[in-house]
């Protein structure tokens, strides 16, 4: 077995492979920006999470190239389209589609990006197509939803908890867990292995896009990627700020409100009440330990996943990488 | 067989039933505006031309529904999503999904409807899932390659009718081809008749394009539910004004690049101007002429298709209605 690091560099250099042919094809304005999207990087979790899945049970990686690329295209696409219902300007410290080409090109070739994705897909081997297609559209489906509560969500001030982990499930944890089940079935692996590596990616995925939320207030500036307090600043629902709102009584929940009602405020000034606040309440410690739940249940199906050490000991070193980045 | 009426009465059927299931779906927000889109109507001549050519070869017609679905949905999806790239407020009477909802909305529902159109060619349960996959993938690319052409073109004063003819089997005539093709594949029909089917498709496309061109202009106003002359108020680069621009000479090429370039002006005075100078080139009949030249490659196909005359003489009937409609 490839460790996780091995398949890393073995699909990058597959996706920057497909990324110049695709940028040949006509006509450029629709291909182009695929190109330049596919280019703009990542750590390509979920095509390693599919090529690791299918490696657990054969060496013959090359077979399962077609759904990896399938789903890092597709991510690819839902991050393009989100960007225009976001209006972010930047990602990954470039431009993003609709603002170095137009709007009208980002929807195209977003289009195209999700018809591309399902072509990769039909290219499997696989006697299990059919059910690789219905798991991929299903959870595609799935991420759309996602993506619309995640939205709905700006204009409800009542969001629970149960309706928060319902949402990053949809819209985070389905296509890790998609990616580990089709490189399963890519494999033709046992159903019910397969069906626990769809449960370990579900677990695995809460866990990641809860450890987001708290990086965000929490990382260590120097390690951490982006500018700390962007969620806080913007007002955005996450595990932490809802947990506030639900466990803040009297001042302190009048505090967080008025924070949350001010159109002119310095931001840096926000940022700090706003981490006070989840100080006092010991936010961080119990997203924490809810990161630690999730991961606690992931490495629960790990060990009763049926199959030798050597077979599975690369899943668990990745989760743990993936739950540990720059705490 | 069933008439392409039939067809036609089954098909409305069953995309009226999907669309209250869809609408049942949540998040609303997600599902209401497909259920919207898919209610808007139109005649069904793509899933009409899926069930038609697997009814050559098959009776049990309710084995080719999905794969009909699938082609409605996907394009209704592109129409969605032209329609915000064309700030199109009307669509069928009715106010477009960017107008009634939002534009992120309707670039998410229009997202969910391309992978709900995948959900159910995956239902199919033909033997050929995999070619049927591919095929519809193919077509689906090629389509935003002909909306991306298009909207290239709006920008280029140097089009030539071959490219235009190229754009239009791209944006249109594969999709007729597919819808043809792909009944044929779900009905495990031999290959080679599959493949008539399809070229057959794209000549009835290029036919049916190009008579939505002549009819904008020559159209009976009283049988014709569009406005006369919008493509002319608009400058699009249909086959009769780049036939017109590259007949004319002199003054009237010299008028026609003048209206064209006209940035105020009276609609009924341009569009009265425009027409003339197409009678005077002899436009309307060169794409009669064009239209004509089509029809019999179509034709000449039909002919050829090695089928029993009661299997094949609906599809005829259907390929002339097409072509009349309105004229």
């Amino acid at each position: 077995m490839k460790s996780f690091k091995e398949l890393q560099v073995f699909i990058e250099q597959q996706i920057q492979e497909e990324s110049r042919r695709i940028k040949t094809f006509s006509p450029a304005n629709l291909y182009e920006p695929i190109g330049y999207t596919l280019d703009m990087g990542g750590k390509r979790l979920r095509p390693v999470l599919a090529l690791l899945a299918y490696n657990m049970f054969r060496d013959n990686l090359e077979q399962v190239i077609p759904a990896a690329l399938a789903i890092e295209i597709f991510h690819n696409f839902t991050l393009l389209h989100d960007d225009i219902m976001d209006k972010a300007d930047v990602r990954r410290n470039q431009p993003t589609v609709h603002k170095k080409y137009s709007e009208n090109v980002a929807i195209l070739s977003g289009d195209a990006m999700s018809i591309l994705a399902y072509q990769y897909l039909l290219k499997s081997p696989s006697g299990n197509l059919r059910q690789m297609g219905e798991l991929f559209s299903k959870t595609a489906i799935e991420i759309c939803e996602g993506q619309q509560y995640d939205m709905d969500f700006e204009t409800r001030d009542n969001v629970s908890i149960d309706e928060y982990l319902n949402m990053i499930r949809l819209k985070t944890a389905v296509l890790l867990a998609c990616s580990l089940k089709i490189g399963a079935l890519a494999a033709e692996a046992p159903t019910q292995t397969a069906d626990q590596l769809y449960d370990f990616g579900i677990n695995l995925g809460l866990a990641f896009q809860l450890q987001d939320d708290w990086l965000d207030v929490f990382a260590d500036q120097k390690k951490f990627g982006k500018r700390i307090g962007g969620d806080i600043v913007s007002n955005k629902k996450t595990f932490l700020l809802l947990k506030a709102l639900e466990l803040s009584k009297g001042t302190t929940n009048q505090s967080l409100q008025e924070w949350i009602k001010k159109e002119n405020f310095d931001p840096e000034e926000k940022i700090a009440a706003i981490t006070a606040i989840y100080q006092q309440l010991d936010i961080s410690e119990i997203t924490l330990q809810t990161i630690e739940t999730y991961y606690q249940s992931a490495l629960k199906i790990w060990k009763e996943l049926d199959l030798h050490i050597s077979q599975k000991s690369e899943l668990l070193i990745l989760a743990k990488r993936v739950i540990e980045r720059d705490r």
